[in-house]
């Protein structure tokens, strides 16, 4: 119950791995038949990852995962800043906003991939950053606080699409459309617009068209596909600037060279495919799983429950459940590691596992205390995160198993 | 037959990577069960990887391929110059070499993820390189040239270990031996030493020991593993600089974050070791082989077949074989597309598949020009790459189909 950090493959993912690794290790670059039964492959996982949040084929590119495809789209917005300044310094008095540097924003519960990049460039006097606080009320960050950052000098706007620990869904449409407004009136740089959808896909309806950002990452092995990510651009290069990081042998249209991944890209397009066919189902049944556990939790450790995952007028992923179980001797810091098969996930799982259970001194989360959760609820934090297949006996066994290392726990104090 | 194009995988190989599909899809950054038995795996595999070339677990970082390798090599040598500038700036005197911009010294053979990205560098007026040629007449790098080559501001040496349309390798060992006995004399900054060993591996016996390199590329699918990569740094961050391109989540020792491939880098290490414990019986196997094509390709051609990958005094890879058909008819540029199961390989293969043989005007390789074939014959190059595994017998039907096409090109003329 920690498919927040990654998930099994499918049977069908792996099966379309298998064949690709027996079938299609030909070079795609190659002309001959073993290269061109490699391009075909990857040319049917880009319609297929395309087709999954409603674009199209040529605005996928390849990447080795949302690191990367995050780490792309804050480079990207770096070039794109410095260029439009050299274009602008010919023009009389359209040097307006490039005086600075360039500038970013994005949340403050953003993933390490967007996170770090941004630190680091702020720690290299490279780049402004606003790390625009989520609300303490919402988990979310709100569309004033985002519009109202805004700057001459901004380039980048990126938010996630839904946070992986509290499972709130950001506003990313409502920004996208605000700021592009702001863009046709404005004569600085353009803002981009970038969303992280690693939490979201596979989950909820994602659709780069409706939410109307330039950019999406897209992360296999959170739906159920392999270690292997994508960025989608609106037209990269064209419509979007897109500044590769890597040079090399011209694969991806010299956006991603490097020799393609063709069973994992296989893998990603199968995947894909399935959730395209299938999400409304898996969302169901993610949330009713997840409607159980919570009503589970409730019952067994009544009013000691906090559920960290739940924020006034915010929706919530499907499968996401943050609860906090309070009481005095639980209080200041309780990691429970339950029998390995009903591990708990997320920053918990962190800690060094022991057969029975431990008390520690967890570190709150910084993402728990920036909802407003207090910090000595959100140190005995446990992050729960349902699957596609997940049954009521499996949330029957994790409560059952909690509620006996609670116990332990007191008794031991 | 371009086997120096991307290998099949070992059964064996794929074998590794179908378990760790099934049984270790947990996040390795988990410390549960399902983490702990995928971050076992990799550790193995590390091994494994660090064995085939005679270096410690410790100094190989997984990246997504050889591109990427390449890429990060160069970024840590501008950022080593920008950060040894930046400490010696405090010490009087000692800015001496630091005045220009960083140098870098790579050959004119290189594959194109090392020498655009140099190119790229001087295009952007970060970098000055020299691009040493080979010999006209050994096809090499020559030593004294690279140290010629020497600037007080050179913080990188980039030669490859051997070259892929060629085969012949380079005095890497020689260079590193000189390179650091100037690095002890010098007060400028240190000259950091890679070697690209991409299409050496698992070819001819690599020791990194024995190189002297501070880094080299390791790159999968050149020998029967995955499209997955690794570089090896000798001391990543303690002896030898390493900066990380990317930020994340802490993988890799925050040398290269994103959640490891754990499949791909159990195929990788599985490969690694069927090499360390092969690599003679390959390498005989594929020399012998190659022995075996050349003797029928003279047998059949005669006089009119020219050889590009003989070059005196200089050791070649034994598997590859680099060829032109001489002959009036041919001249000025003839490409074959021979039956698909026996298509050739390399740069010829780049243009249009066609499903009879076809005459274009191709543009003769770079790399054969600058190893002094004159254009006339590196117009109609083939070059022919043995793989572990070829038969005589698939040499026999290679050798009549390309006799039987330049037969029929003939009667076209």
């Amino acid at each position: 119950m920690d498919y927040n950090a990654t998930t099994p493959l499918e049977p069908e993912v792996i099966e379309a791995i298998s064949e690709a690794l027996q079938e299609a290790w030909g070079n795609p670059s190659s002309n001959y038949l073993a290269g061109a039964k490699a391009k075909a492959i990857i040319n049917e996982s880009r319609e297929n990852v395309a087709r999954m949040i409603g674009g199209k084929a040529e605005d996928i590119i390849f990447t080795s995962g949302g690191t990367e495809a995050n780490n792309l789209v804050l480079h990207t917005a770096m070039e794109h800043f410095r260029k439009s300044r050299s274009s602008a310094k010919g023009v009389e008095g359209s040097r307006n906003g490039y005086d600075g540097l360039p500038h970013i924003i994005t949340s403050n519960v953003e993933h390490d991939s967007v996170k770090l990049v941004a630190e680091h460039l702020q720690s290299e006097a490279k780049a402004d950053v606003t790390f625009v606080p989520v609300s303490k009320v919402t988990g979310r960050v709100e569309v004033e606080d985002v519009v109202a950052a805004v700057q001459s000098n901004t380039c980048l706007i990126s938010i996630m699409l839904a946070n992986n620990e509290t499972g709130v869904i950001m506003p990313v449409q409502e920004i996208c459309s605000r700021v592009k407004s702001l863009n046709k009136q404005r004569q600085h740089v353009r803002i981009l617009l970038h969303t992280d959808a690693a939490q979201a896909l596979g989950k909820i309806p994602v659709d780069v068209g409706e939410l109307g950002v330039d950019y999406l990452t897209i992360v296999g092995h959170k739906f159920y596909a392999p270690r292997i990510g994508a960025l989608y651009v609106d037209g990269p290069g064209t419509r979007t600037p897109l500044h590769p990081m890597l040079f090399g042998g011209g694969q991806e249209r010299n956006f991603r060279p490097g020799t393609e991944n063709t069973p994992m890209i296989a893998g990603l397009g199968k995947a894909a495919k399935l959730v395209a066919s299938n999400l409304s189902a898996y969302e169901s049944c993610m949330r009713s799983t997840k409607l159980y556990l919570e009503n589970r939790l409730q019952t067994v450790f009544k009013n000691r429950i906090h559920f960290n995952s739940h924020y006034p007028g915010s929706d919530i992923l499907p499968n996401t459940c943050n609860v906090s179980i309070l009481g005095r001797t639980l209080q200041g810091g309780v990691t429970v590691h339950l029998s390995p098969c009903l591990s708990l996930g997320g920053y918990i799982t962190r800690l060094p596992a022991r057969a029975a259970a431990l008390c520690l001194s967890v570190r709150p989360s910084h993402i728990l205390l920036s909802c407003g959760i207090p910090s000595e609820v959100a140190a005995n934090a446990l992050r729960l995160s349902v699957g596609r297949w997940t049954t009521e006996a499996d949330v029957d066994a994790v409560v059952e198993d909690l509620r006996e290392t609670v116990q332990l726990l007191e008794e031991m104090n």
